[in-house]
């Protein structure tokens, strides 16, 4: 009992696993879902339904009584409408929600779970992976607040890649590019820890090798489960690691200046993983093993390449006059656990390249 | 949702995430524990610890009131040993089940909760990795029992790498590849799965860089917390894909002629891996860059060497005799998602080079 204090080549971690269950499969969702009802003894579902995906929904449920839907779904989830939903889910006496959509639809749901503590059962349709995780977020007067509680995290989650196949290629590349942003970002998070470096790591090979697969043929089921199996092991160990620099950047951007969530992580991306790879050799081995690459940057690169990713904050409507605001704040939220110090030059850079849509690793701009 | 059926290329899972709290810390499992029972609300707990970390339990628990001590753990949890147990709990009025030791006492604590319902907090101090799984076992008249059960999951688990110091370096090295062997078999399990498959190549990278600095320097915590890691990542794999080949001949192994457990792992498994990589490419990969290799099969051969690991079951006492009857014992418990078919004849030549000791991959047998 006489060790040295930890160093910062000791391992010390706290991993709390959260219970679920998920089922996973192509043209499964009906029959998965209709068992997992049964089995939570549910007779009066609520369904939770992003607009785009109502159709769909009805022909998941059909013959399965659902007390209500509600399917006025918006980006953020404004406490207006969880309070709404909340109304609708006492006034129908419901005892299960279903979310079927992207991650503002699962937002919702959660938001319903948080004062009722109904079960929650997520059926995912982007890989947004909020349905992995236990955080649950509410807006109000343009604030966003967040939190995590056992309650919201879904009992059970319905993967079927049939229903990912409606996104459309470039909205597939960004959310799937977002996903690859919880793995990265999950190697050197806060609370980062061996569980989630190795589910971030295969949530990278998964998202790497499939992407590809979705461009060239998005109707192809093989690609599409791929990517949604990597996009949820990609939230599971983003929940386990916490935000790091990359989602600290991200938070600003789309609070402050309102900017597409997928798209802007798939632009910040490259530019956080060039600016943090010199002093974290580790992490940028093993990206680089899992991008089947020699180097995690050039890797990435060439990834960008071949999905023809989102590149510039320029295009996704920041205006370069922005700049330094977003520097600033930015800068007081800094990740104490961000492999390489972190100043007010250094993150100007990083943003202005991430602005202009230079991207690292391709000639435009040393490494 | 008009798919073709399930094709072997194609993604088909379930995975049920079994919840825990992991604390991991050098030199910290005193104070983890006490916080641990402190946040149980136990007042009584009992201890369960084998004879030889008695003197190390002590002192981790000194100044808290333990119940009732148990130290008369022995291998493969026979009934009677549970029944007194399971009676001491219910004459102390026990709260909580501290499990102190290998597996032996993590699963004689697991019986007690599978029938009292107590919660166990388990502390490990070798590789076994019972402690992440749902899974008991119990023996009687030489036949042993096994189920899974949520009640003898532990709730928390407390790692320290200092408790696996006293572990002799021969115990670690088979200790650790019993470990690796329940990262392999995750590979191709019945239940493999991207989570299986991602925890399962982190513990193995993590097994193979860390075990040769256990070897190098047993008393170099650095190298004992990542092994320790390595063990847990191994163990939540396994508890997801369960039992491949490799574990369906080591159960025959071990129920009918009763080898040493970890040992006997060591020997078996890179012969099943030998056997199987051929017939799985992308898991023999994913292996040989796990262990820093270009080729998997070579790969292991060269870390036993480094470790000087147990070669054969000849030297663990099998009789050259006995081999007919493992081949036919095995051969009824081969599982379907075994990569390559199995016959009596490739059985019995992977029993016998396992037996006489030939390494794969090292130039004493093609592969």
């Amino acid at each position: 009992m006489s060790a040295p204090g930890p160093t910062p080549d000791r391992l010390t971690f706290e991993h709390r696993t959260l219970p679920q269950r998920v089922l996973f499969g192509s043209g499964s969702a009906a029959a998965n879902l209709r068992e997992e009802l049964e089995q939570l003894g549910s007779r009066r579902p609520m369904v939770v339904v992003t607009g785009s995906a109502a159709a769909v929904a009805r022909r998941l449920l059909e013959g399965t009584g659902v007390a209500v839907w509600f399917e006025d779904v918006v980006q953020h989830v404004p406490v207006a409408s969880a309070e709404q939903a909340r109304a609708a889910a006492q006034q129908h006496d419901v005892d299960v929600v279903v979310s079927i959509g992207g991650g503002s639809a699962t937002g919702l749901a959660k938001a319903v779970a948080l004062t009722t503590a109904l079960p929650v059962v997520a059926v995912p349709t982007t890989y947004a992976g909020s349905e992995a995780t236990d955080v649950w977020g509410m807006t109000q007067d343009g604030r966003k607040r967040t939190g995590s509680d056992g309650r919201v995290l879904p009992r059970t989650v319905v993967y079927d890649a049939e229903l990912t196949v409606s996104m459309p290629v470039g909205l597939s590349v960004a959310s799937g590019l977002n996903a690859m942003a919880h793995c990265v970002d999950s190697l050197w998070g806060p609370r980062a820890d061996p569980v989630a470096t190795g589910l971030a790591t295969e949530g990278v090979r998964l998202l790497a090798e499939e992407l590809p697969l979705v461009v060239a043929d998005p109707q192809d089921l093989r690609g599409r489960e791929r990517a949604l199996a990597g996009a949820y092991l990609a939230a599971v160990a983003f929940a386990a690691a916490g935000s790091g620099l990359h989602h600290k950047i991200c938070h600003v951007l789309g609070g402050r200046f309102d900017l597409p969530h997928a798209q802007m992580h798939a632009v910040v991306l490259p530019h956080v993983l060039a600016f943090n790879a010199p002093a974290a050799p580790g992490a940028a081995r093993r990206l680089a093993e899992a991008l089947g690459a020699e180097d995690a940057v050039a890797g990435l690169a060439a990834l960008y390449d071949e999905l023809d990713a989102p590149r510039s904050l320029r295009e996704l409507g920041l205006q370069e006059s922005d700049l330094p605001e977003a520097t600033e704040l930015v800068l007081g939220q800094v990740p104490p656990s961000n492999p390489r110090p972190v100043d007010r030059d250094s993150l100007a850079q990083v943003l202005r390249a991430a602005w202009e849509g230079d991207l690292p690793g391709t000639g435009g701009r040393p490494v």
